[in-house]
């Protein structure tokens, strides 16, 4: 046994464990874990922040974030991912309303924008007069998303594990080109996600949101769909309007929501148009 | 030791935090972080392994980790991604031989192979007589292929918490077709990563890998590229041979490397076909 499970007394650990796992699961089904630890406690106490106190970061605490995110797993080592830390008032407000105008941007510290970066590898070719043909294609993109998700998690984790709070800005997509402009990026580099960093505001509650089911997501040695996935469907539907009746929020079905999100085409013209912004951005896609 | 000498005098944590910095990143400018935790301690020691032992893991572990995925964040809650646990070894072999046939995914007690799935959300919009237009763009493929990357990511951190080894296995996406039929995954899911999870051979020795510089992936403000990047890079090829020469593997500057990976079009059938392949598992792509 690791020191890191010796640490809590086994009974308060256990507690805590099954408190955070069936606020998470909303099932008595998910098995106890094998073991308890701090960062278990840290991943699923996990909570979407949107109000943050304005109270600068301590020092080294993006040069850390960054540690943490470069300590991720890199398909073969290429390292395609950057991220650009603003901090600027006028430059997270323009961020700011370039994604949906969400005002957590401009209220945090920190602002993170997670890059997909085929440039550097680019650079690198173009001075020893090589193409990086390999760069052309989708496979590119779909590793240096892959890569730049894993580094930018690992900065959640991190930044929860020192108290921060983070939310992520999927809509930092909504204007891919005019993004690019503001951060300066060269071609086959793209604003994948953005990352909101500050304290919580302790006068706003949050809560662990529960997630589906995990028969609805967890399968043994193949995928099942239909009836399997139906009733877990219908069960999350339940777990959600309740959770949602809990916290006062509006009561909507889960299936809704998601179908409201879907059924028509992306609203945003960047989003409806990625794979255009993308090839305009330099990306070969192929 | 008692709980208060083994919770980590504060030295002991600056030095160990030091420690893994500097295996990280190699460099005496990253500052000190801000405070020190285990959580930190396990994102800063991630090395991934490729030697196992074949002990199974314990009750709940699986369960544990997916509950960990799914606490990280999901855009819009629409939860876009599945995981399937293999643990047979006739499957495992076979996922491996379509995977560059590497031995540990066979060797590993555990295979968690992360799929993209729109599936789930085509499948309410069908029984609904919707059609859900958002799911035909790259923007839902980008979506879901951060969201399972985030999931992921978090069961790796999880499962290095508990003494865990894991590795990553990109080249599931060497034959996405195939794969599919093994897994018996329907339309519009698609496996984005193999993780191979178990208990790392204590014989075989693993070490920090250290990443590039930070000025070459963390900026202020804006991007800079050009001379920053380029003594960042010739530093790392200096880093890296360093490192090599410690490991006794073969000495080899990262630029070549990295140029060696990616000068041609992907090796694979399924990499330099991915747009294919997605558009014949049925993914939108528009």
């Amino acid at each position: 046994m690791s020191e890191a499970t010796s640490r809590r007394p086994a009974e308060h650990g256990v507690r805590e464990a099954r408190d955070l796992l069936a606020a998470r699961t909303r099932s008595a089904e998910v098995p106890a874990p094998p073991g308890w630890n701090e960062t278990l406690e840290v991943l699923l106490s996990h909570r979407s922040v949107r109000a943050y106190r304005p109270d600068p970061l301590p020092e080294g605490t993006v040069e850390t974030l960054v540690a943490a995110a470069q300590s991720a797993s890199s398909s073969s080592n290429l390292q395609c991912w950057s991220v650009v830390a603003v901090e600027d008032p006028a430059r997270k407000a323009r961020l700011a309303a370039l994604s949906s105008g969400q005002g957590y941007i401009v209220e945090a510290p920190l602002f993170l924008v997670w890059l997909v970066d085929l440039a550097r590898l680019e650079r690198i070719a173009a001075e020893r007069g090589i193409t990086a043909e390999a760069l052309a294609y989708l496979e590119a993109l779909t590793l240096a998303t892959v890569d730049c998700a894993l580094a930018a998690q690992n900065a959640v984790v991190a930044a929860e594990s020192l108290g921060l709070g983070c939310v992520y800005i999927g809509a930092i997509r909504n204007h891919p080109i005019e993004v690019a402009k503001e951060l300066a990026l060269p071609p086959n580099v793209f604003a994948l996600a953005g990352l909101v960093v500050g304290w919580p505001d302790p006068k706003v509650s949050t809560a662990v949101k529960p997630r589906l089911p995990q028969e609805a997501v967890l399968f043994r040695e193949q995928y099942a769909s239909g009836p399997v996935q139906r009733a877990a469907v219908a069960r999350y539907d339940e777990t959600l309007r309740a959770f949602q009746a809990e916290r006062s929020m509006k009561v909507q079905d889960w299936s809704e929501q998601a179908l409201n999100r879907v059924k028509d085409a992306p609203g945003h013209d960047g989003r409806v148009r990625l794979r255009e912004a993308l090839e305009a951005l330099g990306f070969g896609l192929k």
